[in-house]
């Protein structure tokens, strides 16, 4: 049977809810039995998908360090400089691509909802860490749930940030609708939805950011559920693919220099021997 | 008083719905009236928040143009060129900024979900839209109601779509948490969630590509609605203030010729000595 799912009609109707109750979390915590207990308590069944904020996932596998080693941090979560950027404070600000492939400002190192004179880096391996969670939470409430972990990311264009999809376990992110057609009979070419983000944004919108509330239920997706489903890296453009790979000032930089050695090769020269 | 309304919890719960019975759009028809009974029907209260799809205003607007005129068209959209790359069709993929200051593939001319042969524009002024639809809708199922005008846009480092907010009337867009504290009490210095972003995305997981349901319906956010809010153009970061204003190809571009330039009067004082 191929796969008839992305010309299915859309859920008719979502509901999110935050899931309260979750204790403060601490390095060590059994977090997939604690956010499987608050899934139960809150209504949870088969089908409805969670979203867990990041930072929840990072305190329980203590992915804490000292405020001191912040800048140190950011450059060991580093991939690639992406762009940087002079702050007033006098410090400078990095846009960098880190080891999830995630472009974000600080690699995602992050100092809020921390305790003072620290900051907390992402998870190490947040598909592992929404597996983890989803096996607890199916055995709990019953098979099939989805779990996708969420951060928060500036963007290229647009003020604000939003919530997008880091880790994920059983949930397609990507509803690739190439092939399928339109409500006029047209096809849909290059249409394919980012739906993980797009969980994740609706998520945020009863989690927030003052409240304290680490978790939410969306239900109305089943049909989005699904056990082969790549991970968040799936919704992560390879940098060769992408338009926008470094910042518009850093590329003018490195054509500056190109374009001035190219017209002095003798000059090259010189610098080589 | 001060607006503390940033500092409030956010919504325990979200309830969002498809709203079907709006008739196929033709140019001409009274949008507003047609979303306001559809709405009521509904069961759309006062609180909630209507998300529609810029297609059907477009439509019902009348911009729609011939398809061999298309390119023309995207150029006539066009306000600055952002990146352009050659399409394996032969055709060039442009990513501009549109006059809505909105950065889009093709300038926002789209061409699903319209007649053979035949492309649509966006909206000429999408806020203005919102608050026509706002007017209508409020004077038929009472006050306050917000209304955005959501468009399918590509990203930035992320493969995929989402949905985003391109006209509004009465909604918060950007939930600027400057200022405000988290749960442990530290300042949110660079929180500013996009949340008029989060809601377009939300309504899309219900409305669907293929699926012909043009308008949701969001229950749980009246916190964001007020009536002074700007427009959809508060989440356009202008172009002097962003990192990625223009592709990496052409950053790199303007710099060679810029660094093969700046190289040349010397070259010209060697000829002359």
């Amino acid at each position: 049977m191929t796969d008839a799912s992305a010309a299915e009609p859309p859920a008719a109707e979502l509901r999110v809810w935050g899931i309260s109750g979750l204790p403060e979390i601490t390095p060590g915590d059994h977090l997939p039995r604690l956010v499987a207990d608050a899934a139960r308590r809150a209504g949870v069944e088969p089908g409805d998908i969670l979203a867990v904020t990041s930072k929840i996932v990072s305190k329980a596998e203590g992915r804490i360090v000292h405020a001191a080693d912040r800048e140190q941090a950011i450059t060991d979560e580093t991939v690639r400089v992406v762009a940087t950027r002079a702050r007033a404070d006098g410090g400078t600000t990095r846009i960098v691509e880190n080891r999830l492939g995630l472009v974000m400002a600080a690699a995602g190192v992050d100092a809020s909802n921390t305790a003072d004179g620290t900051v907390l880096l992402l998870p190490l391996d947040p598909d592992a860490s929404a597996a983890a969670i989803r096996a607890a939470v199916e055995a709990c409430v019953g098979t099939p749930v989805g779990v996708v972990i969420t951060d928060t990311a500036g963007r290229a264009w647009r003020e604000g940030q939003t919530d997008i999809v880091i880790g994920a376990s059983g949930v397609r992110l990507l509803d690739d609708l190439r092939g399928s057609r339109d409500a006029a009979g047209k096809l849909l070419e290059v249409t394919a939805p980012a739906v993980g983000d797009e969980i994740a944004a609706a998520a945020d919108l009863v989690k927030g950011k003052a409240s304290g509330i680490p978790v939410a239920a969306v239900r109305g997706l089943a049909r989005l559920l699904d056990d082969d489903a790549p991970g968040a890296r799936s919704l992560v453009r390879p940098h060769a693919d992408d338009m926008f790979s470094i910042g518009s000032r850093e590329a003018y930089e490195d054509g500056y220099r190109a374009g001035f050695s190219a017209h002095a090769p003798e000059d090259r020269d010189r610098v080589e021997e």
